[in-house]
C-alpha cells in the first residue's frame, strides 16, 4: 500500500467521522476526562464518559466504538470495563484498551490482563514499555512514560503479541508502530513536545476509538490513519507553538480544521 | 420587559456576581470539574466542588446556590446531592439541577425523578432532549447532545413541565428557551462552536448558580440573564477564534472581561 | 542568604529537574489532576496520578515526592494517603500536604490533623486561613480561598506551627511565606490573577514537590526556590495577557520556557 491511497483512506475515514459524529464511548481515567472529550469533539467525534456499572451496557449499545484506559484505576471501575467490553463484543463494537503504567504496578499490570481474559480487545495502544510489560514481566515502566525506544526487535514482539492477542497492537514512540500481526504500518507524523501535554497518548487512543467506528473491517489501517492524522495535527501545531501551554490549545484548533489537502502533503504512513 | 431593561438587570448581576464573589457549590462530574471552576472564577463567583456526603451539609451552609450535575454518575454521590439539596431548601439556597445525558440510560433518568422527587429544585438546565425525556419515557438522547430543534411546541411542553415541577424550565439551543411556567425567555446569544467545547452547558449550569445567587426572588430572569451572558460571550469569543481550542479559552477570557456596553449592545434576550 | 544566591539555588534545581524528569506520585481532587499533570510536566517533571490503595506503595517507590491533596476527599482516599505518606516515609521521600478547604468544613480538617498523626509530613502548604485553621479552631475558611491577609504576626504562628510539627510551613498570599521555624523565606513574584485559575494553589503545592525530590536536605530552600519561580512564571505570563484564560496558557508556557536571565533578574526571593 502506498502513502497515498493511505492519505486518501483517512481523508475518508476523517469525512465519515465529522459527517456522522459518532458516539465514543469512555472508560478512562480522571486526568483526561476533559482533554479527550475536548479532543474527540474537536475531531468531529461524540464523546461520552461513563463508568458506573449501573450503565454502561446501556450506554455501549449506542456507541460506535468503547476506549477503555486504567490510569487512577480503582478495583470497582475494573469490573465496569468488563461488563461494558463484553457488551460491545456482543454487539461487534470496536474496544480500544490504553494500558496506562501498565508493567509499573501490579494493580495496572493485573487489570489488563483480566480485561483481555474477560473480553476481546480490537486495539491495544500504549507506549512501547506499556505493551511490552503485558508479554512479559521482565520490563519496568517508570511511572506512565516510556522507557524504552521503538526498535526493529521491537517490532517483531509486536508482531507475536498481535498474533497470540488476535488483536491490533499499537506503539506509540519516536516512529509509532501499528501492526495486526501481518501487516506493519510505520508512522512519521507527530512531535516530542506531544509528550509534555497530559493526556496526549489518552488522547489518541480515543481518537483510534473514532477512526475505527468508522470501518470494522480493518482496525489496523483504521489505527494508522488515526495515528497518523494525530500526529499531522501536532506537526501543524508546532508551527503554531514549540510551547506546551499554546502547542495544547493549538493541537484542539488543528484536529478540528485540518485540510484534506494538509493530509495528502503531509501524511507520513507507511505499510509493510 | 423589553431588551433594554434585561440588559440592566444583567448588568447589576454580573456587578453583584463580581463585587460579592458567592461560593457556588458544585456537585457535578469529573469532566468539568476543571472548566467549570475555571468558568465561574472567571464570571467573580467563587466555585467549590465538594461531593462528599460526609461535608455536602456544611458546605452547602456557606453556599450562594447549589448545581447539581449527574454526568459520570455513581449512586452514592445521588445519596450526596440529596443530602446537600435538603440542606439548600432549607436555607433558601437556589438549586441548579443538568440532567446531563437524561434519556439515554435508565440510571441517569431515575436519578433526576429521585433528587427531583426529594429536592425542590430551582431551575432545571438542559438540551431539549435531556429536558424532555424527564416529561416522557418516549424521546431518547444519543449520549449528551441534544437531538431535537428547539420548536414553538417544544416552549409549551416547557411551560407545562415548569408548571408541574414548580422551578424554572431552562432549555439550551439554537434559540435558547428559559419559563417559570408563566413567562417565557429567548435567548438568541451563543454559537454553534461552543457544542465542539466540552462542559459548555454544564459551566452554564454553574453560570445559571452564579446569576440565580444574585436574585433570590426571581430565578427566571436571573437564568435568562445568565443564559444572555454567556452566549454573549460565545458571540464574541468567536471574533477572536472560530476553532475551538483557542475558542474556548477566549471564551474564559471573555466572561472575565466583558464590559457592560458590550451588553447593553449585544445581549439578545426578549421576554414575553 | 542574599537573593542572587537563592537565584543560583534556583537554576540549579530547576536544571536537575528538567534533566532527571523526578516522578512526582500525586494523590489529589478531581478538579487539577490535568492541570497539576501540565504543570509538572511544563516544569520538567514526570507526574504520576495514583490512589488506589492497592497501588499506592508501590507506585511511591518509584517516587521522587509524594504530594497530597484533600480538596474532592472521600474517606477511602485519607487511607490511601496515609499508606503513601507511611512508604514516602520509609524510603525519606519527601511529602508535600495541601490543606485544600481546610477550616472550612469538619471532614477536611480533620482529615489533615490524621494524616499529619500518621505520616510526617515535609512540607504543608495552603492560604493562610487553610493553614491557620490547622492549628486553632477559631479561623474558619470561606469555601477554599484565603479570608486572610498575610501579616507579621501570621509569620510567627507559622514559625511556631513548623516547629511544633516538624516541618515547612508554606503559605501562599499577596507576599508568600515559607519557614521551617528558624529560617523565613518571603517571595515576592506572584500575580493575583492566580487565584482566578483554578489549581493554581494545588499547582505549587506539586511544584514544590518537584524541587524538595531535588534536595532532601533542605526542603525550606528547595519549597522557596520553588514559590519564586512560580510566581514569577505569573509575572512574566501577564505580559502576555491579563485575563484569565489566555494567562493560563501562558503561564504554561511560561514554566516550560522562563530562562535562567529571567531567573537571575526577576526572582524576588529573600531569606531572614
Amino acid at each position: 500500500m502506498t502513502n497515498a491511497s493511505i492519505a486518501t483512506y483517512t481523508i475518508e475515514a476523517l469525512s465519515s467521522i465529522r459527517q456522522t459524529a459518532p458516539l465514543i464511548h469512555n472508560i478512562t481515567n480522571y486526568v483526561v476526562m476533559n482533554s479527550s472529550a475536548n479532543i474527540l469533539l474537536a475531531l468531529g467525534a461524540s464523546p461520552v464518559m461513563a463508568h458506573c456499572r449501573d450503565e454502561v451496557e446501556e450506554m455501549v449499545s449506542y456507541a460506535g466504538a468503547l476506549v477503555l484506559n486504567i490510569g487512577t484505576l480503582q478495583p470497582d471501575w475494573i469490573e465496569a470495563m468488563i461488563i461494558a467490553g463484553k457488551a460491545a463484543n456482543k454487539k461487534g463494537v470496536p474496544v480500544i484498551l490504553d494500558p496506562v503504567g501498565a508493567g509499573a504496578t501490579r494493580l495496572r499490570t493485573d487489570a489488563v490482563n483480566t480485561i483481555m481474559r474477560e473480553c476481546q480487545i480490537t486495539v491495544l495502544r500504549g507506549n512501547a514499555s506499556e505493551i511490552l510489560s503485558l508479554r512479559s514481566a521482565n520490563i519496568k515502566t517508570k511511572g506512565v512514560d516510556s522507557s524504552l525506544e521503538l526498535a526493529d526487535e521491537m517490532v517483531d514482539v509486536a508482531q507475536a503479541m498481535a498474533q497470540e492477542m488476535k488483536c491490533v497492537i499499537a506503539i506509540s514512540g519516536p516512529e509509532d508502530c501499528i501492526t495486526d500481526g501481518q501487516r506493519v504500518f510505520r508512522v512519521g507524523n507527530g512531535q516530542p513536545l506531544m509528550t509534555k501535554v497530559t493526556g496526549s497518548g489518552c488522547g489518541l487512543s480515543a481518537v483510534v476509538g473514532a477512526f475505527c467506528a468508522t470501518d470494522r473491517s480493518d482496525a489496523a489501517k483504521a489505527t494508522a490513519a488515526a495515528f497518523g492524522y494525530y500526529g499531522l495535527c501536532g506537526d501543524l501545531a508546532i508551527e503554531v507553538s514549540d510551547r506546551p501551554g499554546s502547542f495544547a490549545v493549538a493541537f484542539i484548533d488543528q484536529l478540528y480544521a485540518t485540510s484534506n489537502e494538509q493530509i495528502t502533503e503531509r501524511l507520513k504512513v507507511r505499510a509493510s
